[in-house]
């Protein structure tokens, strides 16, 4: 006998979620058996929802449910300075901090030529929109990868006309690392970025 | 910036999956940012249908679509013979091997009663009302378990008054083991369980 018709299409739909294969997704079929009716269908729901609500924010691209952002509408929040990072992601993970107070700009992506990603796919034009006006400085938040620095100084060449300041997340030794482990590259990184104590 | 709404709601309700937390709740909703608006509501219609649809058969308590599933409702099943499994998964298991052509009972379930799980809470009952009939062979397919073995036995003591041939699966070394990783308990099931070749 093979499985029931509507188990089937749960698995073939599940799927679509990130690292979940058909063995996955069957566990996640027959734990969804046990369940309350109520709760799956709220699961049901907020991917509805979900889908139909979420929205990039108009001004810098981030998720967001309105049209524009908690941060982009604060009056309180530093509208001179703008963080440039690759994708919402990041912006909620530096929130976390709560060391920041400027705004963010989501570029959606790294320029990635061997996969197609060029600088006119990614969410950079409206980004000098916005340096146009009153902002004061940018800082780049991307990964320290090869992407990571070819969109970098892409973004830098395209703002040089500005009178900006450009700064950039310091590269280090992370904390709690112990020097014996880390990479020559990171080492050398962070003494290029030393900072002067006395 | 805290999450958006819809954002947190669904990372909440992703984390009724097994094994599925903050982390990975988190994941899943990003990428499904990036589907298209059509596969997230496949799977959101899915999962409605799913637990709207899927039962268990009336007669082994087998996943199914129909009140009755497939192998009870197949003219062509020997139904002289049923095979006593734990869960739905066992049945599609044993079925993916072709090599058996009786029918399942589904107990939901193993004695357990450290966990509160007590013979009546399984599908027990309706297996006698199945044997008082023309039931030739109950087979046992539960797995060598504490809770295995223990199940098996109660409801061999209850089968004793019906003129049944019961059997279970054979213990052994698995197909493709070697012999010196296996534990002692296997090799004297094995040894027990031998297999006159000539």
């Amino acid at each position: 006998m093979p499985l029931p018709k509507s188990f089937t299409q749960l698995i073939n739909n599940l799927s679509i979620l990130p690292g979940v294969g058909e063995k996955t997704a069957e566990r996640y079929a027959y734990a969804l058996c046990q369940k309350d009716k109520d709760e799956v269908e709220n699961l049901a729901d907020s991917l509805i929802n979900f889908k139909k609500t979420i929205r990039n924010c108009e001004i810098c691209g981030c998720l967001s449910d309105e049209n524009i952002c908690d941060i982009c509408s604060d009056e309180n929040r530093d509208k001179k300075t703008i963080c440039i990072v690759e994708d919402s992601k990041s912006v909620f993970f530096i929130e976390k901090t709560k060391k920041y107070n400027g705004c963010f700009h989501v570029i959606n992506g790294l320029i990635s030529p061997i996969d197609g990603i060029n600088p006119e796919d990614l969410n950079i034009h409206t980004l000098l929109n916005r340096v146009e006006n009153e902002v004061k400085e940018v800082i780049f938040a991307l990964n320290p990868s090869i992407e990571g620095e070819v969109t970098s100084l892409y973004i830098q060449k395209l703002l040089e006309k500005y009178n900006l300041k450009i700064s950039r997340l310091s590269y280090g030794i992370p904390m709690g690392g112990e020097i014996e482990y880390l990479d020559p590259l990171m080492i050398s990184k962070a003494l290029e970025d030393r900072k002067v104590i006395s």
